[in-house]
């Protein structure tokens, strides 16, 4: 582990120096855990140059370098002269997370550092996985490849959508599922994942996942809303692969009897897109390219109008995955985003059909040097519930 | 529900008005849900007079006004302009919610009005609960009670408590618990509660909850560790009460066989502390004085040195509880908070006991004109496993 925090904290720094930055200060949970290996309350505080110090508000960091207690951070100008740090002239935060006001607060006891976002800068670097990391996410991905495997067995004639995620939650939790469903973005909220049963998979929900849901209370508008499984309909498992902190994405569909047969075509569809992607998607590949390239098989096959959902269509087809289920890259018309190694995505090409419900498929990929290499693996046929 | 939300407009609109300010833009999903009985994804903006505006990414909301559909937040100012909505001269924004980046970009876009924090006006106004919420926390109680009861039915001899978390979680799933445990604060994070076992409380967790907890994961550090249940050792139960949006919270102890008996002594000294807490509580009572008279109890029976943790001591007794588990007021030593009818809060008065684990209460009241009411009714003492 110390190897790899120390890899960690230098590709910071190399990250520090092209962005003119001599200090980072990083307080958010999953960042924290990315530079430390473990959550904790407080501040971690990279410097360009040399070892990181850790300041602490509870005493829970066993072995990771120098730590110090802290009350509250109007502190941190003094422990950094009581431990030889020069105060930063450019200082990274995290804004994209840390509140207007925390922010303020930092700003005005570094007055006078210059203040950058470090939240940018971990995304860039959170992006490309270290080797420790894909072997967790392989850890992650045959935990969930045996879930689903079990998904067939929890159904029940005439049963409710929301009582099958209740089976798999538990499913779930007894392979050792952490239960937290992480996602950046204050507004961005899932529990444990989505089992989305006919008609429900039309209905939109207000978060940018890639389909929606009524949910069972406006509180919580997502996912499974109590809606019985019915003959001819689909299933669609969309359920999260938290076994390690490191989550894998993966979708499969099952059925209840027999589909009418524009299921299983449009299944075929997204398929062959997957295909289309896994052939073409080598380091340099522009993500807009992967994403264009889905949209145009969609529409060459005549479901235009319903490829990645019906009365809202998300624009997008894929997205990083790593500490939180929406990491970069994104595979959107106009991401800026390009391939390269160590990479890890969720590549997701679905379809919702009127009166049917939601087909298609759902894969995590790590991107290698020769092209992508698919770390989900599981039947990818539409699987019927006897 | 349209009563409720005018309430709670012009409840908004006073406070408003004491704070000079024309305008109030919220996006946090728990106040939008408070003031739209639904969580949706874009803005509400409700001006000092009239009704509020809606300004939806995606059409998710129904019968609550004037609705309108937005791309991007710049488009506000050009709608405002369509709708015969003023500019504010002041306008209060989510400080302490919206990240530091969003927060500029918003006072970029409205570049003649002077802002302030929505954040605490709106955590002050949540803190005054309605009729209305009152009974959804009613709902809530219900259910909450229901499930405790079931779980003696869930222990096996020799099990882990993860093993009997995890009965318990769906026990709450088929009850209706709507899984989300939503709290105040980006690095606060709790997966549908806690059972502690044994001397699994001891360990510190970095979390402000009242209790802490190994965890089963460096990522996940709160809570059930694994560990077996043992003779002679309890077994805390603090889930969640997320039955409805609103959350009641609640605490009960199990043991394993029978404990020393100086766990059912410091367990009748926190049911002692319950009661002088429930006979002094009255509007207008500082929640200071509450704490110092808890502590004081405390101390009195020599058990000062576990109260509310052993290793790391929380400083508080009590939490508002609401749409989040950690809302005003707080009882602390130094809160400036003082009761007022229609607030609701937990009081948890615990003690952690080496080699033996948490005992303690915690029940959730509703402060009324005369006093306080208890919201989660159910047996306090210690329940043995049979």
């Amino acid at each position: 582990m110390v190897n790899e925090l120390k890899l960690k904290w230098s590709r910071m720094q190399q990250a520090m120096r092209e962005e003119n930055a001599d200090g980072c200060l990083l307080q958010m949970k999953m960042n924290l855990y990315y530079v430390s290996g473990q959550v904790f309350n407080g501040y971690f505080y990279l410097p360009l140059e040399g070892e990181p110090h850790f300041f602490l508000k509870r005493m829970t960091l066993t072995s990771v370098g120098k730590v110090h207690m802290i009350r509250k951070p109007e502190q941190l100008p003094e422990l950094f002269r009581e431990n030889g740090l020069a105060l930063p002239k450019c200082l990274l935060l995290e804004g994209d997370e840390l509140s207007y006001n925390e922010y303020l607060r930092l700003q005005k006891i570094f007055a006078f550092s210059k203040t950058g976002n470090a939240s940018s800068i971990m995304r860039k670097l959170r992006m490309i996985k270290t080797p420790w990391e894909v072997e967790q996410m392989r850890t992650s991905a045959r935990i969930h490849e045996a879930v689903y495997r079990e998904i067939p067995s929890y159904y029940r004639v005439g049963m409710k959508d929301i009582e099958l995620q209740i089976e798999v939650e538990r499913c779930m939790r007894v392979h050792g599922s952490l239960g937290y469903f992480r996602a950046f973005g204050a507004n961005m909220e899932i529990f444990m994942g989505s089992i989305l049963v006919g008609e429900n998979a039309e209905v939109v929900s207000p978060f940018d996942f890639a389909l929606g849901g009524a949910g069972v209370h406006p509180s919580a508008p997502l996912g499974a809303s109590g809606m019985c499984l019915k003959e001819g309909t689909t299933v669609m498992a969309d359920m999260s692969g938290n076994y390690t902190a490191y989550q894998t994405d993966m979708t499969r569909v099952f059925a209840v009897g027999h589909l009418p047969e524009r299921a299983y075509f449009a299944h075929q569809v997204a398929l062959d897109i997957q295909s289309q992607m896994m052939s073409k998607a080598v380091p340099g590949v522009a993500c807009a390219d992967i994403y264009n390239a889905a949209l145009d098989t969609a529409c060459k096959m005549g479901l235009e109008d319903c490829f990645m959902g019906k009365a809202f269509q998300s624009k997008f087809v894929g997205h990083g995955v790593g500490l939180e289920i929406n990491e970069l890259p994104v595979f959107t018309p106009r991401s800026k985003d390009v391939l390269l190694p160590g990479m890890t995505f969720a590549f997701e090409p679905k379809f919702v059909l009127e009166g049917i419900g939601a087909v298609g498929i759902e894969n995590t990929f790590l991107v290698t040097e020769q092209g992508v290499e698919k770390l989900t693996i599981l039947d990818e046929n539409i699987i019927e519930f006897k």
